[in-house]
C-alpha cells in the first residue's frame, strides 16, 4: 500500500503533509488483498507503539454497538495515534526530532498525548484560549505541554504547523485516519459479510473516511459482496457533510454551543473527499434535544457515552431504519459527567 | 458450585448474606472441574447481564499490566457487577423486588448503578454526606439514586442494609467477590502455567479474594502445577491485611487523606478470610510519595490509572521482584483529573 494525493493520485514520497505536485492531502491506496492477521494490513508500520487499544467489543441492543469507548484514553481516537504514532517513530528517529506538535483541545489531543508519551516523544498541543480545563488537565496528566494559542481555530493550527518540531496533525497526517480501518476489520470479522448499516458521528471525518476505505479494502479483497450503508451523523450546528451532501449551502453558527462539543469542523478540509466517498449513502442532522434524549436513553441502559457519540445513536432513532444496525461509540460518557 | 458459611461450611440457602447458622458470610466452593469456555464456570448464572465487560488486554512493559480499568465503568468493578446483578435478575423478579440499595460512594456504586440500570432495577446508592461530588453525578448518571447519610461509615451501610428492597452489597453477597475469578481465568488462558507473580491493590478484599479462589480453582482442575505468588498492595494509611499478616496490630487514622481513595477499609469484614487465604504470600506497604511517583511513572508511559491503582505499582517497584510480574491495574486514572 501507499499514500497517494487524493487530488492528482501523485504518491506521497516521505512524511509530507501536502502534495509536492499539487499541495492536495493524501489517501491511501491499497493494492494488497485484505490479510485477516489484522496488523498486516498496515505494512508501513514496523514497530507498533500500543496502550492496550483494539477489539473492542459488541454490544447487542436495539442496534449493535460497538464500544470504542473502551479505549485507552476513552475514545476511538487511539486508533488513529496507534497507526500515526507507530508510524513516525523511526522516521523521527532518523531525523533526530523528539518534538512532535499537534492542534486540538480535545480527544485527539488527549490520544496523541498518550500515545507520544509511550513512545518517549515530546509532545505539544495547541489548544484555544477558551479550551476545556478538564481536557487539558487530561493532555497534561501525560506530560503533554499545552500552548494556549489567542485568536481563531485557523490559528490554533497555524502555531502548531509553525511549531519547531513535527507537526502530527491528526487530519493531515494519513496514518491517523487510517487507523481506522482496523475497526472496520473488526466489525467483518465478527459480524460478518453482510455487513449491518453503520452509523457514525462526523467532524472532521477522520472516523467516516477511515472507515470507508477498510470497508472499500474488504471489498476490493472480495471479502463482503458489496459495500455497507453508513450513515453519517452531524449536529443542527455542525453539518457540513449533510449539507454538500444535499449540494446545499452550509452557514455555521457564529459560536457552537451543542452539548456534542466534540463535533466543531465547520468547515472540515477533508470534505470533498467525504462528499465523494458518501455518493448514494445518508446524511442525518440531530437537533439538541435529540441528542440530550439519545444519551440518556443510553445511560438508562447502563451505557455511558460523551454526548458527541449519542448524536450517532440520535440519527439511528430518528431514521426508524430496519434491518441490522451497527453504530460506533466514539467516546466514553465520563468526559461529560 | 455452590456457596457456604466461612466459618462453619453451612451451604447458602437463598440469597441470604449471612448464615442463619453462625451469622458467618459466605464464600463459593466449587467442585467443578475448570471450564475452558469461561462462562460455563458460573453455573450459578443463566442470564448474563453485559455491558461489554471482560477479554481486558495486557500491556508488556517492566511488568505486565492487566487493563481492567478499560471496562464499562472504567474499575475492575464491573467484574463483580457483571455476576451479582445477573445472578440477582430471576431471584428478585420471583421476589417481585425492582429496588436494589447498594453502599458505596465510589467505584463500586458506579458500576452497580450501571449494571443494576442494564437489568431494568431501581438502584439506590447509599454514600457518607461529604463523598466525591463526581463520583455522585457519575452514579446519577445511571438514574442511580443517590443517598446522603450523616454520620460515619457503618452508619452508611447500616442505612442501606435496612431499606426497602434488596441490599447488593457488594462485599456481602458472594457473588460479586466471584466475579473476580474471570480475570484469573484470563490471565492463564492468556500466560498459561507457570502463572506470573501477581499484584493487586487491596481494600475490602473483594479482588484479593476473588483472585485467589480463581486461581485456586485453576489449581485444583489440575490447569496449573502450583498457586502464583500473590502480592497484596496497601497504603501506610490503610493497611489492615498487612499488618494481621505479620501479627502486629493495625491503628487507623482518625481521617483518610490519601491519594488512594479507593482504598478505605480499615476494617475489612473479609480480614480473617484474607489472611487465611495469604498464607506464606506477600503484602507490601507503599508511602504516598511512592504512590504518586509510580502514577506519574504509568502516566509518562502512556499509561492512565487511578492513584489507587498505581498502589499495586508502588509495590512492584519497591520489592524489586525477578521473574515475570503481572499488576492488576483497577481503575482508569481520569477519575484522578
Amino acid at each position: 500500500m501507499r499514500f497517494i494525493c487524493h487530488r492528482c493520485g501523485k504518491e506521497r514520497e516521505g512524511k509530507e503533509l501536502y502534495c509536492k505536485n499539487c499541495g492536495g492531502y493524501f489517501v491511501p491506496d491499497i493494492e494488497e488483498k485484505f490479510n485477516p492477521d489484522m496488523k498486516m494490513n498496515f505494512p508501513y508500520i514496523k514497530n507498533w507503539i500500543t496502550l492496550g487499544e483494539g477489539n473492542t467489543p459488541l454490544l447487542y441492543d436495539d442496534a449493535i454497538f460497538k464500544l470504542e469507548y473502551l479505549s485507552p484514553t476513552l475514545s476511538y481516537k487511539d486508533r488513529g495515534s496507534l497507526t500515526l504514532i507507530s508510524s513516525l517513530v523511526e522516521h523521527l528517529k532518523n531525523k533526530n526530532i523528539k518534538r512532535i506538535n499537534e492542534d486540538s483541545s480535545g480527544n485527539a489531543g488527549a490520544s496523541i498525548a498518550a500515545y507520544g508519551a509511550r513512545a518517549g516523544l515530546d509532545v505539544h498541543i495547541y489548544v484555544p484560549e477558551n479550551a476545556n480545563e478538564f481536557k487539558i488537565k487530561l493532555i497534561e496528566s501525560f506530560g503533554g505541554k499545552i500552548h494556549k494559542i489567542r485568536g481563531n481555530r485557523n490559528d490554533v493550527t497555524r502555531a502548531a504547523m509553525n511549531a519547531e518540531g513535527f507537526f502530527a496533525s491528526h487530519v493531515l497526517n494519513p496514518e491517523f485516519r487510517d487507523g481506522m480501518r482496523m475497526i472496520s476489520y473488526e466489525i467483518f470479522r465478527d459480524l460478518k459479510d453482510p455487513l449491518p448499516r453503520i452509523f457514525v458521528p462526523v467532524s472532521a471525518g477522520t472516523l467516516l473516511l477511515g472507515l470507508i476505505s477498510g470497508f472499500k479494502h474488504l471489498y476490493d479483497s472480495n471479502e463482503i459482496e458489496k459495500m455497507p450503508e453508513i450513515v453519517a451523523a452531524q449536529t443542527d450546528q455542525v453539518s457540513p457533510l449533510c449539507h454538500a451532501m444535499k449540494n446545499e449551502k452550509y452557514i455555521p453558527p457564529e459560536k457552537i454551543t451543542s452539548v456534542a462539543d466534540a463535533l466543531i469542523s465547520t468547515s472540515p478540509l477533508l470534505l470533498d473527499e467525504m462528499v465523494n466517498k458518501m455518493k448514494d449513502q445518508e446524511c442525518i442532522i440531530v437537533k439538541e434535544q435529540e441528542i440530550i434524549e439519545a444519551r440518556n436513553i443510553l445511560l438508562r441502559k447502563g451505557i455511558s457515552v460523551e454526548y458527541s457519540s449519542a448524536v450517532a445513536y440520535a440519527a439511528f432513532r430518528k431514521g426508524n431504519f430496519s434491518g441490522e444496525n451497527l453504530i460506533v461509540l466514539t467516546g466514553h460518557g465520563i468526559k461529560n459527567i
